[in-house]
């Protein structure tokens, strides 16, 4: 289901009751608003999921809902991140009791790693499961950059079926582009890059997985099809809203990364009544106060309220 | 019992089988070896320990073997490292059912983190269990340095009993043993640079955490002793020794830092009959042919074969 | 001249001779063939002019050629890089003597600077010459990012003319187009990124200063023109052409970012005639033997043989 | 003169008149204050000395009034900092003038240099000048560690002399003395570590160049003293009461770098009745108000009031 896949895939938020658990209903509502907007996929579990701070327990429980909110409808990529190798089997154990699409796998992380451990990583677990494994290209957060050669030589051996970068490299991304299509494009190439939808769909990307997905999917899906169409004055004119909308994660900026950027997305979701608040993951601080003030007001600016 | 507690305290390799398992057998040799020869007290599931590489059910049984072999012989420090607070505090579940003496946390991973949230991750850590919490300070892994003013702080509220400094920062390392000492010396101040335990005994640390100590436990008895009796000749001709046997590390120098680091411990055991192998957790590569050569060379130069 | 300069800045490199001298007749080839290209203008001693590797004498000399054989065709910005505020008022000096219409300046590196330091360095910079002062965001090369806001701020107050965004932060930059369209549009906003000029074009910039339009001006120039029509399709396919040819910078792997970047520009201009050889200035090394046909075979692929 | 050198050599601090230029009065205030306590040695130019803030003429303004006050006296080494080999080498045509005893040279630095380029680098210096030439290891300004084997083997091929190590990496450092040691001690090897100088020397260090040592240079003398004459209970003494002085490098947190360390030795100075005033170079910020007090209490509280 995911071997053709283009388009908008939200990395999907997690919402958490008051006590820090998962809040179902609101976790059925975003599903629903989410696909109800005409977004292609879901990526559950990535990082604008709170994956790293969600307990196995709960991982199981995102998956559950989302599974069953969503049907069939699209279909559901999700992440199974841990630090190494094992510990991914065992998460990925526990993804494939529900009916996924794919998963989503970092290098590893904590400890430094050579390439070729990066690369004896991937084949384990591609080995190791019959779904589509993507490599998620996230340097920031695990410390490694999978080049771009890497990436296909994986997707031309049937390791890789597709890559979500996060990498904030473009230049990176049109290598992998660019490389992927001269190998006959065995990778679906998403990026992770929000503000720049436009000009990755310019150069070629599949897709994008932008976590600012959550709160204005439609904005994206208009973007996609506006580029699909060639208008790219109306894909860029989108983008550009959507740029300004992304200001929100810039609110919040004496927290740490995680708390400033999800944590204005689900500001924004409270305020659009999605949510019932905007609670993040211990040790995360949520967002109060003037910073939660003018995430709201970029909400309002936007339309969405 | 670690209230007290001072000098070297190995952080304990985790011995693997061909297949990947842990070696019970292998892993009794070692505890005993370790015990045998001197050491104070023993940190398992550490970095050395390739604690990111076992599953929870592997760490579980490396905490039931050591457990049981130390039988009480010397204090056990178990690391419980985890991404975020809920999942450590999982893996606080797991290891309080071992009769372990204290436990050890990093600052929260893969995600960057504010140091507010930093606090509430290490408040709520030690509100949940009643062993003393150690802070891991290792920024190479976490991306977070743990100030030395933030660490007196959490000692002196009662939160932390101890730190294991693996930061490679000296200058934060003395200025957190004054300020420690300024403070009524609320935390027990360990070092994890193992080619630097006689300085770091001379400005004031209660103890070492060298990785190193797994091959030579009784050469860091030996030095302790000597800078406890104020031999600082002795100290530092037995320092000089071991930080030469340390350069096995960069020995296997196009592998990643695990497998070349505490690869070449296990390399060393094997040699030295207390391991049966030098197999390392997946993905990390094992060290063979002129790499392995070499390390045994030193092992040899050091006297321990 | 440079008020509303829009389009493709080449940042001019400096051939060398054999003994490592200025290569005055091959700066008037490559200025000539530069401007019969239809560049908008030139950059030079930039860090692609290997501006840091020159002495003074040799920078003045990089001027006066420049200057007197481009003789008014386009308008020249002049690189001033060192380290800090009072080094650069002198570089200024002597840049004055030759008739530029900009001068282009970084923040300081070396030390660390604080954001209010970099403010002072560029009022005190602007304070002190009649020139436009062009901000060079280069945080590989000084450690400091210059922050949207920021820039524009200064170029609200009449402090800055210009950027030459060098970041590599393409999120960054749009931001910076977004908020100086916001404020009036006191800045041009020019691109480094020479493999996604067709993508900055797209989000808003007001030209491109890529270092691989030494080797293929006109392609860039083609490239911004058919943005600019709105023939985006066409813009993609010259920049995919020049992203392939590109490639050249990675063939020397081994070498230094100057040696292998700026080497292989050299490299391919010697292929072309243009200059006579690759020589790098002291201590880079000049590319030879395999990597050396790599780069000629894509120069050749791209049609410039 | 420096062949044999150990002790105790402060980077010597440049004093500034308000309007910027160099306090020539309180520059000879300080080599004698420096020379009267007992120092081995005096390097000028050094990241202390605030050498990427000066011109060339204030570069050998600086000289001339060192090495004139010092009057053979003590050795004088010179920092001849710039970006690439070739100013380097101009920089050192300035400082021959001038009767000092070696120079201090760094890696290249802004554009990112590989090792065998730092080994041309290096050798082209040595080449050029009959001045001993020391390595200055500073990699937090010029991103390039200098390897110990690296340095060792242009110590036994007579291309460096000695080394001033501010890498702040111990374990690095050690390496350093015993491979050094290992072969014959062909080069000088000083620490830039100001709170752990007790340790270097411990573990053989011969000598250090703390910055710190401007405000007590007596401190420092009367450590090295007892730490050559085995008395480490003393050595560490002094070495606590200089690493409480060293927190007024932590008072003005706010500003850059230079301006907070560097800073905070020209208050105490100015405190002191050595230096006129506290001003630093532009962009630099000089130290006001409660950071000031701070300061000078520190000051106080270590006797020198």
């Amino acid at each position: 289901m995911t071997e053709k896949l283009t388009g908008i895939i939200p990395p999907v938020l997690t919402p958490l009751n008051a006590d820090g658990s998962v809040d179902e209903a609101a976790l059925t509502k975003l599903v629903n608003y989410l696909i109800d907007s005409g977004v292609d996929g879901l990526f559950v579990l990535g990082s604008s999921g709170e994956v790293v701070y969600l307990t196995d327990e709960q991982r199981e429980q995102v998956l559950r809902v989302t599974t069953e909110v969503a049907a069939g409808r699209v279909p559901i990529l999700a992440g199974v991140i841990d630090m190494t190798t094992n510990r991914v089997l065992e998460q990925i154990k526990r993804a494939e009791k529900y009916p996924i699409d794919a998963i989503v796998v970092t290098a590893p992380f904590y400890i430094r790693t050579a390439m070729d451990e990066v690369e004896t990583h991937f084949r384990t677990i591609a080995a190791a499961t019959k779904l589509p494994v993507w490599a998620y290209d996230i340097p920031v957060c695990v410390g490694t950059k999978l080049p771009a050669a890497f990436l296909v030589r994986m997707g031309v051996e049937g390791v890789l079926a597709g890559v979500k970068d996060s990498s904030g490299d473009d230049v990176g991304f049109r290598r992998l582009v660019l490389a992927n299509k001269a190998a006959g494009s065995p990778l679906q190439c998403f990026t992770g890059h929000e503000v720049v939808v436009d000009c990755m769909a310019l150069l070629g990307a599949d897709g994008a997985v932008p976590g600012l997905g959550n709160v204005d999917p439609a904005g994206y899906v208009r973007l996609w099809k506006a580029a699909k169409a060639g208008d790219w004055d109306k894909a860029r004119e989108e983008q550009d809203r959507l740029a300004n909308l992304f200001e929100m994660v810039f609110q919040a900026s004496t927290l740490g990364g995680g708390a400033a950027g999800v944590g204005s997305f689900k500001t924004s979701l409270a305020a659009m009544g999605v949510f019932s608040h905007n609670r993040m993951s211990t040790p995360a601080t949520r967002i109060e106060g003037d910073a939660a003030d003018r995430i709201v007001s970029l909400v309002k600016e936007a339309g969405l309220l």
